[in-house]
């Protein structure tokens, strides 16, 4: 119930099902007088839309973005902007079995608990299409921390048990593979790990890990705004993620307050810095300066078409092989998910943090 | 800014500082007739307060709270709660220091850069005595889920490299050790870790696991209002915490989709229920009848007496040693808040989902 | 900025200008399982639609609304419902004069000092075609009501100077005059004066009624979410409102205590009631079980032909006569913007009452 | 239920009951930095506190405010201001009376009905005392809008039938009858009417206007967020308000475009301003650079101790005389309450324009 909607100040709305007549959202909030296209936001999209590799589902969407509101002469109004995708290549009869049954590790249980029935067609509204609104909005909060300084890297760390090696780190390597790893070495061998979950009819979860740079200071709400606080639910508000960590993570269970603090240093200009980041950018709530660096864990594709058990409408205890067509792996599409993600996070929490110094309050009304 | 707010439907408003007057909480939201005493919520605070072993600061705080509204004849009326803590043993002095120069790991230069100033008396607001109106609701929220069959069960799963061993897993143990694990042998070998880090002027991190048994399947509101995705912002907020997860978490990033999913099994009475609990109790951002199991990972006290290297006022890189009564780990008093926090998420989200059905609503007004 | 939504938990987001490519909103929190097709939503649109009188624009526009999600096999399912409904005869030609200049009583000279430029094309967002969205909303809150038996009835009570004889007043009426007057004999009158003001290029103003039949007792929130506070938010965010008041409203102002105060009486079934109404059905706050009772004072057409004096962009002062196709009286057209508002109001603070005992919310949950 | 908040931006929560410990408000957003003593605070709240005349109940109350938290070395910090007023002087036996029936005019009998039972002792919650927590947040809001440049004025419009001569309007005479209205003459005449309605155990009603000078252009969001929208909503929110208009308000009904539009005119050095003032100050949900004015109706006190009909908690029909100290209006002690939701709706709305501009943006994080 009243759950599609993200954001405080810069705020998403999205609707849409897999097999319904399309998907969209609304942005509101948007300050007036940014140049905005169709083709701006359709980059985005073409990062998560299906088709792309022999590792994402073969269902034939183009994702087209229409703009219906919000943007006149090329530029934002400040008024609430509308951006809608049709659906095109519904194969709606693939999925009438799932009518009959709870398939593991989704959700369709759970919507017949709680609605009293559900639109079963490619998930409904807990398909991964749903994510089509946050990456259209994504794509113009993207835009607008770019004009502000702020760029963010997103890519695939690890694919089941292969992971990047760091020292091999390469940020143009992201868009060269289908994988989107920073690390062509890595994305071979997890190419031939998902061959080999693909024979299985098994799948294969993995990691994300998104770095913001160009963060300014002081950005995050205490007590309970704080920035990770809200960087985590959005990226665990998507489907599939199981955990967030930021910075050193789990790791700063097993560290101790030496190995752990980062200590400021200032240089000769006066200009004050931590010399390590271990806290991944964010301290006490509030960005720090540094770059911010989480990870996000996401499991594997559910639908897998190997035999598993479970329960149909009448209670009875079967065996299924799930149809239809269906990415051995989750991750590689859902990297600009989470970047969408973040970049609607930051843009909230930057524009929060505009009324913090009566100072500032005060210029900004002479 | 604007960020001392947690809930929707059951809400919390947090103030006070760790040197102030003192400290507290307005609960708002909470249904009438609800029997409340402040001994129902004392029980809790004992729980976090200071002075309760050689692992807790010295500070001596009894922590003592009051109900100013909300309350009459023993029941609350349904209008907001207003709780108090007055602050009583603060050792201003202590503090002087550190009013010139930016502690490692602390919010110190973020909170200058931010809002210009900062009280830095025990660190004012980013201080852990921010976490008593937290304590204080949650206790609130814990009586009403209990009414409901939902109890909660948090204690430390790891202090260092210390981690508890399931196969001993004890549930009366946690309140019978100062470190609150539920495995006595593993507390002994924790502590001795700690007199260790005491000894060396340091301090540990650890882990908390929280498990909430007796929901309901249905509760989370897709697609980003999931229970997941509030519970883990809830957790995120706490200070110190630096990652979430869910079920099993940042496994499932080397999982398989058969691995992973979780079957469903209907019993001769045609309740329907997963055989294995991977996702912890919450799929497609609901929960799913199992019991919810999360973790969080807290960092290592940042206040410690070792040399640090940092930055003063002047921007002179300095070296200094933190004075004041810290503790040597975070864990063991943040457990309750862990519980808290969570409790304060299943209200709010239980009270959201009873408009999800047409039927339950005509029912309702009938 | 972000002003696109209305309501808490049963709220809606609206976008689209008056020569846009549409229109539309997006309803997020209606429970699962509401039998809902376009039609019922189209009666609603029909009843503001241009085009069904001399005393409306000429512009040529169906209003067919299209349900985009949310609906599957003609019931609801818990999720985001989008609505759409795109221009076809917009006479962007006629606008391009206005680009130039402040249209006075309009907003035009607002828009451009908040967000620097504006779409001048039919009055773009502030143009009353932004209330396509509120009224298809409102269809689907009205839906809700009437499954809990709760009706409303709206209509004009004055033209200019004309008011409806409250002895005369038949409900029947509404809906066979174009003025929505629940008097047929006034509505004739009202007709007259029109005719007068359009001859003189000139337009009217007047004051809309809604009464809300079958609310249960105790609705509303205190001390901020009262039931007359929301309802006045939701009536004066319609433009050209400028006044609200329920029951007698400001007649009180001149009352005293005995006179205004709505005596208790029961019956000898036991059931409590008022036996007068100057309260208009709200107490405290809350709806005390007799119908709700308010009005509206709508301000005249700003756009009309008739010479007037402004200043253009080049900040000259300069004399003007809208061109374009204008209501010569909102009035009318507005009734079922109230009667929505009003309902998507109510349907909120009900849903936001179902938690108000905890002995319900035990109820609910077993 | 969780209606105790008001405000997005800067928000503020009240907790508090007529007899019951004290009454307080937690203010969140305020920026750091703004210079803030209890002083500031109190001189608001000795505008509303009792005994200040013989037009107001004798209950003993300084209501001497204290501030807990947020203000550090007399600056705000930016974090949640807490502010508290202990009761002192209830006179609980008073109202043991009115525990057994339904007070006509009173939320007594929808309370029961809504929370199952009531505090009773002076009405609990829905007592005038509940406005302390406003009044107290609206003097910081007074004073954060004293730096922009911006100023209220609020008064007794009329009292009865007796109303000001707006000829005779005298800013200065405001302060120097308990009345608080701006003409000595009409004062004096209203004086007199009231002692008439204590004479008669009866009561009076009246109306409040205030002016809000310096308005910056373009406060206010469109289309829900509009600046009237919420103006009403804050108002409506004050017990015993039962109408509100803005400008030139219900009269607009009665009026023609021609008549009602504000013509824009353009000075030699290119400053835009309205000719005449209609609309009071708001255009398209903004602010349009004039003075806003408003006038909120205020309904008599409905505690009079003259014999009055009602129903007691056995559903049975009797006859009461209601005891106590109230009195006679509730107009004078309401000015200040309009005034502080006034500057409270004006703080908010003002901090949510700074993200209207991409440039503004742009600016402010350079």
């Amino acid at each position: 119930m009243f759950g599609s909607s993200f954001g405080n100040i810069f705020k998403i709305t999205t609707w849409g099902e897999s097999h319904g007549k399309g998907l969209g959202v609304i942005v509101d909030g948007c300050p007036a007088g940014l140049s905005l296209s169709e083709e701006d936001i359709q980059v985005y999209l073409d990062r998560r839309k299906p088709g792309q590799s022999r590792y994402t589902t073969k269902r034939g969407e183009s994702d087209t973005v229409e703009i219906l509101s919000g943007v006149f002469e090329g530029k934002t109004t400040g008024t609430s902007i509308s951006l809608i995708v049709y659906n095109k290549d519904q194969h709606t009869a693939d999925y009438n079995e799932i009518a009959e049954y709870y398939r593991p590790g989704h959700a369709d249980f759970n919507f017949d608990t709680k609605y009293g029935f559900r639109d079963y067609r490619g998930g409904g509204r807990s398909s991964g299409r749903e994510t089509i609104g946050r990456v259209a909005a994504g794509a113009i909060a993207c835009k607008i921390l770019k004009q502000l300084g702020i760029t963010l890297s997103s890519y695939t760390l690890s694919i089941g048990p292969i992971s990047i090696d760091k020292k091999n780190f390469d940020e143009n390597a992201i868009m060269q593979n289908p994988l989107y790893m920073p690390d062509l070495a890595a994305a071979e061998k997890a190419a031939e790990y998902l061959e080999k979950c693909m024979q299985e009819k098994n799948s294969s979860g993995g990691i994300i890990e998104c770095v913001i740079h160009g963060m300014p200071t002081g950005i995050g709400d205490p007590v309970f705004e704080k920035l990770e606080a809200n960087l985590g639910k959005a990226i665990l508000s998507i489907g599939a993620v199981k955990g967030f960590e930021i910075g050193d993570g789990f790791l700063v269970s097993a560290a101790t307050g030496l190995s752990n603090n980062d200590s400021y240093q200032a240089d000769e200009q006066g200009n004050i810095k931590k010399v390590t980041n271990h806290a991944g950018g964010i301290t006490g709530g509030m960005s720090d300066g540094c770059d911010i660096v989480f990870r996000a864990a996401v499991k594997p594709t559910p639908s897998i078409a190997a035999t598993q058990q479970t329960v149909n409408k009448n209670k009875e205890n079967i065996s299924i092989n799930i149809k239809g067509r269906h990415d051995p792996v989750i991750v590689p599409r859902a990297v600009v998910v989470v970047e969408s993600m973040a970049a609607l996070t930051v843009v909230d929490m930057l524009f929060s943090s505009m009324t913090s110094q009566m100072e500032d309050v005060i210029c900004f009304f002479k």
